[in-house]
């Protein structure tokens, strides 16, 4: 029988259980509901509306439960509906109604969810965030061991510039970084404390709000009670910011399985981050980076489900709200699953130059500078100077020539008007040299490059000790949970003297 | 090891298997592989590529692994990457590679598991296509019940006009037909056979793809091999149809959800499909409705996943395309619990009519009644009559008034020129003789609503029909692989009268 | 002032008009409003709820400003709201309230709404269908013309067997035939008569539906009034048949734009549909396809909002449903134009094939071919064939060789237990012999593309037939409706002889 | 012809032209452009890349454009493309080659449309910032003047407990001043300045981009040259800001178009954001709200969009990037416009509370105060006492009594063990004092939500001071811009003290 069902005079389908229960999505959360219990529970000793009597015998049940959670003891049972009615049946059922009846007070379902699912998702940030410190690291690390490697840049997918393969990677970082930043702030949004907003309205009882936001290592309470138990921005904002470094990774995937695909780019992809055919005996597919490609829709796709979830959702919780878990499940699984893999493959990397050098020269990759150098030097308008190469480009390639042909390539300048020293040419035209060019801020010349990954490396630090901080809080804040839990059990300590413990910072 | 190991120098990272690896998805699909896999042996021992001595024993293997699946004796090992090579391996496990290693002639797993899934979809849709028969047939008895309950009809979430709950519900079943007709539509792009299609070029084996196809009941060979093996439209059509039908429904359930919310709209949930409160007493929530609502957004951010996995992808097979199954399996899930949910909730649905009528006055549900009578009795322009009755609306509503008071409105229209006899007036705005007089093909008029029920029930045996041949065709597929195989198995065909008794109808 | 403001006493905001008036949206369906307007009309006389001779006056009006509309000098007012009620308020600015107040007896703008969109619709897809006709006779045209042009195909975009260039444009003409399928199927969805069903419950006045769906070239009238009035489910069905025939486009966009980067591919954009750089001179930037590839996500999207903007929407038109406009015009234009750029850049691609047989045997692309060698000709089994071939690959490759390298491949064999003579060995892994030998049904061999694309032609003669029939008759029952409209103004016709013609086929 | 024709032999395909120009999607951002372009060239000339005499005549024109533009006397045309091809081409046509050819240097059109468009989304942003600062000082107004109205608060759509119009529309406010922070969040990805990064590799002219970020009023540079060109985080963080804001924003549409259809609810849409029916004269709609509720979905739609657009997209500008554009001009549209239209509609909402109290009485709102009565002053369990109320519920209902039958109900708890004062059975159950009661912090009663008033007031306060900051300083930029130009081309300055100027703080 359900805890809820006094007023009831038809029992429930068993279509209507079985649509509804959320255990299997709730496990997730049943470290998080003990220990929001046990701060409740210490917060109601604290302020006197439980007796100190029963509230030491309920936190001995509860600090239980943790240890068989953590032990994997503790199995949700579906006929309970959800991971609130399993661990207050179980108090009921192992302390009687007269005890464990009476940790409800001045909570609701409402707020208990919020609760649990704010310090899950808090829990997933902080590792994403983890994870992608490292691949970031990682990438910057490649990136410094080959600032000075040749390859083709592209843009609209077709041959443009020289560029190396450390330009490359650090732009992946740089972009990345930006995921960071908005996983720190959708951290401040998460790390915010409903416990205490009762069913909608708060509650007549006399709880004090800032001693269960202390003991679970909240930033603040999340005041309005209404706003506190029906809004889920903070789902929303979380699963944007998976969605966001999601459709990053996918464009850097894409590149690894373009690339792969060509004998000359350059790039090889570890034979631990590929598979074969069944009955191609000949390939190496890049399964990694292709799935990587392809996930980055199910982060996009659980956004989607999430923000129709939410709409058009009058204020109060409604049951709409617990379908938020699955889909933000999802995405935060996807998401640090693939950076996790992406990191591996990223370290693994295999460069070559050797062919780069010659698909600079097959596709007209210098054309830029050479316009740039008739216009520094020759002080032609640089549309001219545009004008004039395009055509020499379109000439040598209607002979199947490259600057390669350099006594053509002046003698066709020198026809059409240009007068340019043969060196001075192939000084303009030489990929290497090109590259090194490319001195302006954050340009593609080695130097250049190196400076940038020293200015992300920076930034990375303090992105780092954002995150580190959140996490080292939330950390203290559990200890403290089952330390004064433990201390109060024994009768170390009294209600008062627990109300003054909690806030001592 | 894998079965493609052998060009590999590296062995696969932990994290590519665990990336990659689609065992957990794969599970539902395995009785399909074996289907498959035993058609596809009958054709090669009928074409004469494999010898009928090793092509019996592969036979009785696959027979007795299907028995296997069938008692959940078959448990698919994660190592071993996916459905398809669980089989295989396994065959080869049981009768060594001379045997087991010959069943992978002419086929691969990119047309394998397009195979796989589109036996899989097809009995998905037409498990939901039974679920969704059931449920409009369960709306259409009930509204021939209430047919002639009169209840307040709504546009812009505003009294509209009185209408009857027969009329409301089969408003549902006429939107739901069109359901079960794109439903029948999807089926006949899902219903055609790509195996024979090889990797992704067809095969030089001598196959002959009829066979396959009858073996597996599909209506015929899809049968260019790229496409066959490439595109995944039959499950973007499949995710739009689950997509729109659950729109659909979440508009059933804010009706239900809406209206359980008043006192005065007459319609009940019944106990069996709501719940309580954690902590208000009170409360009957209407949690089916609510999630029903809310699982929309399920189907809606899995036909989103499905489109962008698909986006941008070169035809030839991709890993991407392995990213189509976790959604399709959670809409056509989401679907076919929310529809089998409904039918229950709707078969108990409650219906009052006593505050009916007093909404209908009291929100002048039955202005345009009026309106309509001064344009057709009264031969003034329908703009006239429509001004005169909005400004008496007007009149009536800031004098608490309502048209009950028959004689203030019929001097107030003689005071605006407009003689109306009392009885004329009253039997205009009368609500259940309003509801009576919309005899329009479609109305809402009881005698009018139980012609369009015996309209849609016409349309719904039609829709049956077309849904159950597909059916029966499907499982006599099933039945004449396992005959042929076993006589084949016996000796008592030989692989040339195969071919012959495959094709025989 | 709205002709609907006779009962408000406080004038409407501008922000209330600016945020809701649609005349920039409803613009394109003036000429549908006007037909449906005129059927309308025709009815209401043929019934005997408008007297003749004001029923002429307003038919003659009706015609006027279909001419105006047709030569554009038919403006919409936004003040007036919406595309009906500027028709409306013209009429009555033209013949006074006593004519022109009296067409709208027996309807509503919800049923006229819908009534528009879906002959809006309908056009709109009949020109998708006869674009998506030009696009695939045009791939079947190319695909004919280079059903021997050998190129190399990619699975995993790794290199995997060759193919032909016939071979991959026929695959797209197949996929794309689905679409037009679907396309067909979606028409009969919208091809439905709303007409009739007044606000939402139909209406007293004795109108006759069939009328005015015969006038209007519809297969039948969508007969329940409330689903007919609140429904979009043929939006949604629609979008959905954009979003996935965009899904293909991208897929081929996406060819089209990474063999355009690489030398080796053998496809060319022509120069017409490609653009240049602004800095880089010897770009050329392959734009349609670029576009076409990111558009796709346009459709995506839209289909996403009309999903979310029908989400619990209750029953009874709400304003929420104008919201379905935008987003279907934005599909079917992008559908359009996609299909329409796409047609002429592929009649106007470039094949080479001279680097395509170097690509292959570089990759090692006819490695199944010899596993199915072993295995047939040997009598290997596939399995221990594969792994053979598997480890020969290997070999090759660590000493920078390929199967051309025949001699070193046979002695490889030879050493590792597999006699094969030369000549064999050669025919196994030339890659234009493995072409020719792809003939299974549906595979790459030039005989059997060109026995495919008889299929497939034949396939688009039927679905152009089913699609042209609907466009016939639609553009019949225009000139019907204007040519009774105007027999009736000249007295020609009187009602009861209106209604005879009107139901005579 | 276009710019960069030179290479080409055949001319652009008119469909190639149609289907990639921006002009009218570029149109909005013409005055960035030229500030953009004026602040290139002032850095050129300051860097001694262009001589001072060329630099005034850009400079010249460059103003006499912006002032064109301002005054609407500056079209864009089709034919060249996008709003970057046409500022350079007027200018090459007005000044000549010679002069006008000299801008393009050290920049690209890749580098041109990401700072063209971070700046037209950081003045959208910021007036977007200013709108939702309006909005949620009308709610906190609205908020305080109604925070003693009673109402009747629901949780599951059902009846829960009381609560006042005060809380609910500061509940409003409270969430809003989260999306609040987040667009100053996304202002911060936003504000970087990415001119100067070239193609996509930076440049070989000298150029010195800390000058062009300080003339463009952003916060710093955008690095890494490949990250800055390519990448679109920035826009799918800003479409996340309005996705989740209307996502918002849809809730309480919802709940003002479902209270406005309620006789009881005690809430009254002003006339000015309603309209009536073309048939129905009694109606008074919510559009605006029923719209809003719509067009959250517009917004959800250009989010996913963006993310499909962006998904695999290689770095490297590639023209997929410009369909980000018309997505995201939709997205700030629309969350601009319901902001406004909101702003005066909850400024102009009338509240009764006549119904309210009695409403209360009829759904048992009070029966979790009852429980709580029973378990803080009679010491039982909660769970026992709550199950006790929910019996005593079901017992007066079934009489059709509720807890006003006060000595009915007293009895009944007797009869159940359960004595209890009538004066205090009336004092926990009366809805009045029950409100009163919920002070906990962000609870219901009047007095807390006052207090929660002043704290909300307090954020909004430290979130504008964060806006303004930023918007203050784009005003200031530009002005400096123009003024450093004017006084440049007055030879006032020369171009080192240009460079020492711009630096100036």
């Amino acid at each position: 029988m359900a805890l809820w069902s006094s007023r009831f005079s038809t029992p429930m389908a068993p279509a209507t259980l079985s649509y509804s229960e959320t255990t299997d999505i709730d496990r997730r959360m049943l470290a998080h509901e003990l220990w929001a219990s046990l701060a409740h529970l210490l917060m109601l000793c604290a302020c006197g509306i439980l007796d100190e009597g029963r509230g030491r015998e309920i936190a001995a049940e509860l600090l239980r439960m943790m240890d068989q959670a953590e032990h994997g003891d503790f199995k949700l049972d579906p006929a309970l509906e959800d991971v609130h009615l399993n661990v207050e049946s179980r108090l009921i059922e192992r302390l009687g109604l007269d005890i464990g009846g009476r940790l409800h007070m001045g909570r609701s379902r409402n707020d208990q969810v919020v609760t649990d699912s704010r310090l899950y998702v808090r829990d997933a940030l902080l590792a994403i965030g983890r994870l992608l410190i490292g691949l970031v690291s990682a990438l910057l690390d490649r990136a410094e061991e080959q600032a000075g490697t040749l390859t083709l840049g592209y843009t609209h997918s077709q041959a443009a510039q020289p560029i190396t393969f450390g330009f490359w990677l650090s732009a992946h970082a740089s972009a990345l970084l930006r995921d960071l930043k908005r996983l720190s702030d959708a951290l401040e949004t998460v790390n915010l404390c409903p416990l205490g907003s009762g069913a909608l309205a708060g509650t007549s009882f006399p709880i004090d709000r800032r001693l269960t936001c202390a003991l679970l290592g909240f930033d603040d309470i999340l005041r309005h009670a209404l706003d506190a138990t029906s809004t889920r921005d903070y789902m929303l904002e979380t699963a944007s910011v998976c969605a966001t470094c999601m459709a990053q990774l996918s464009r850097l995937a894409e590149e690894i399985v373009v690339w792969s695909s060509s004998a000359t780019s350059g790039l090889k992809v570890s034979d631990a981050y590929t598979t074969g055919s069944s009955i191609m005996p000949q390939k190496r597919n890049p399964v990694v980076a292709e799935l990587a490609r392809a996930k980055s829709a199910t982060a996009f796709g659980a956004l989607m489900e999430i923000l129709s979830v939410t709409k058009s959702v009058t204020m109060g919780y409604s049951s709409d709200l617990q379908q938020d878990k699955p889909p933000i499940w999802r995405a935060l699984d996807v998401t640090s699953e693939t950076i996790g893999a992406f990191t591996g493959l990223i370290a693994t990397l295999e460069f070559e130059t050797k062919n780069a050098e010659d698909a600079c020269w097959r596709s007209f990759a210098t054309a830029t500078e050479l316009a740039n150098y008739l216009t520094s030097t020759q002080q032609r308008p640089f549309r001219e100077a545009y004008d004039l190469v395009g055509r020499l480009v379109r000439h040598l390639e209607s002979h199947a020539m490259t600057f390669r042909d350099a006594n053509v390539s002046v003698a066709w300048l020198a026809a059409n008007g240009v007068k340019m020293p043969l060196e001075e040419f192939v000084s303009s035209v030489d990929p290497r040299r090109a590259v090194e060019r490319q001195t302006s801020t954050g340009g593609t010349s080695p130097e250049e490059v190196r400076a940038t990954i020293v200015a992300l490396r920076d930034q990375l630090g303090r992105n780092e000790a954002r995150l580190t901080d959140v996490a080292r809080r939330s950390e203290l804040a559990l200890a403290k949970t089952r330390n004064l839990a433990t201390s109060f059990l024994k009768s170390e300590l009294s209600g008062v003297e627990l109300s003054r413990e909690i806030l001592a910072s």
